[in-house]
């Protein structure tokens, strides 16, 4: 759309020592965890104020994440949160367990990090925040593991007579139901293998 | 420890016409609902109000539920969720389907219900209320899930390799991730017989 930038587009130094792109969205994370971490509520926090720690002015946050404070919020969380495994494409057995794998391993962070729990429960309180939440990170999870699904399916590996949406769950709902609902229940490392392999096979006794 | 009650303990006409023992649970419990559905917010309850509402002196409310008002919201939580299923014990797999119908049921009724929908909420976002829900409620629920299970699993029709909490975290995930974790999802008839039905079968493709 525009062959000619400008030569001087990369290579010019940052004004008044601020540091830019990349680098000022790292900042920028890294005050809102710092001021979280001190004890200021995500209620009193201010784009001013992180702005200030991060070193930054008002003016680069709102560049970065236009929605204001709501948006920023949402990709603290999502830096957070490991990012989840790429299917590897070896069998869908072991990218199914993969991905259980990765919503196990988030699942402990979050037990250990009060920063992550007082995060999450912040935009689940928030309905826009959670449509936003949900429309974009978790949705972009459901792709990923449909992918694999239908990969299982297209290979003759998974039935083909099961509606997606319940195939997937049927790998996810145990899996979620510890790490989401029943946050004092066991993670214990096997677990993803567990679930994968029980509803592949199926728990019904055979002779 | 009371041998010799007054022989008029239960022949007593009620007093100023207020309903007593049963009547009055009632009575109070319909009164939280009313209250609720005119639009008082849960924080502005007060025993009071509910006594006065239902008719009742406040030391019946407390005398039925002494931990005050906490206690009388989990009682009023409990009375909106129709009674599970008694497994009926024809087959494992109709007791499953059975229990599970039920959680798509009330996952049905708290959609349509406004106020089914902020008592859950407020359980949820008081921890000592959710304590209590999850000790007493949640508790019940899952042990009447592990005795249809431990039936399956003696009488040779489950596996007998699977932790018991994850054989059923297997049926009931899929089910909870539709009626908790994402209320906008769909919750079909059947689905409770297509989890129950691909748990049991395993969802690998079979020659």
């Amino acid at each position: 759309m525009n062959p000619t930038p400008p030569a001087d587009a990369d290579a010019a130094p940052p004004r008044r020592g601020r540091p830019r792109s990349e680098a000022a969205e790292r900042a920028i994370i890294e005050g809102v965890l710092r001021l979280l971490e001190e004890g200021t509520s995500i209620d009193a926090l201010s784009i001013e104020r992180v702005a200030r720690v991060a070193g930054v002015g008002k003016a680069t946050v709102y560049r970065r994440w236009p929605g204001g404070k709501d948006e920023l919020l949402l990709a603290v969380v999502d830096a957070l949160e490991e990012p989840p495994a790429e299917p590897a494409g070896a069998s869908v057995r072991d990218d199914l367990v993969a991905l259980l794998e990765w919503h196990r391993r988030v699942g402990l962070a979050k037990r250990q990090s009060a920063v992550l729990r007082t995060m999450t429960s912040h935009v689940k309180t928030h309905p826009e925040l959670w449509r936003q939440y949900h429309d974009n990170v978790i949705e972009a999870r459901r792709e990923r593991l449909h992918g694999v699904l239908r990969r299982g399916v297209a290979d003759g590996e998974l039935r083909d007579d099961l509606d997606l949406r319940l195939l997937g769950e049927l790998f996810t709902g145990p899996m979620l139901i510890r790490t989401v609902l029943h946050e004092s229940h066991d993670l214990p490392a096997g677990l993803a293998e567990q679930i994968v392999d029980s509803v592949l096979d199926g728990v019904r006794a055979r002779p």
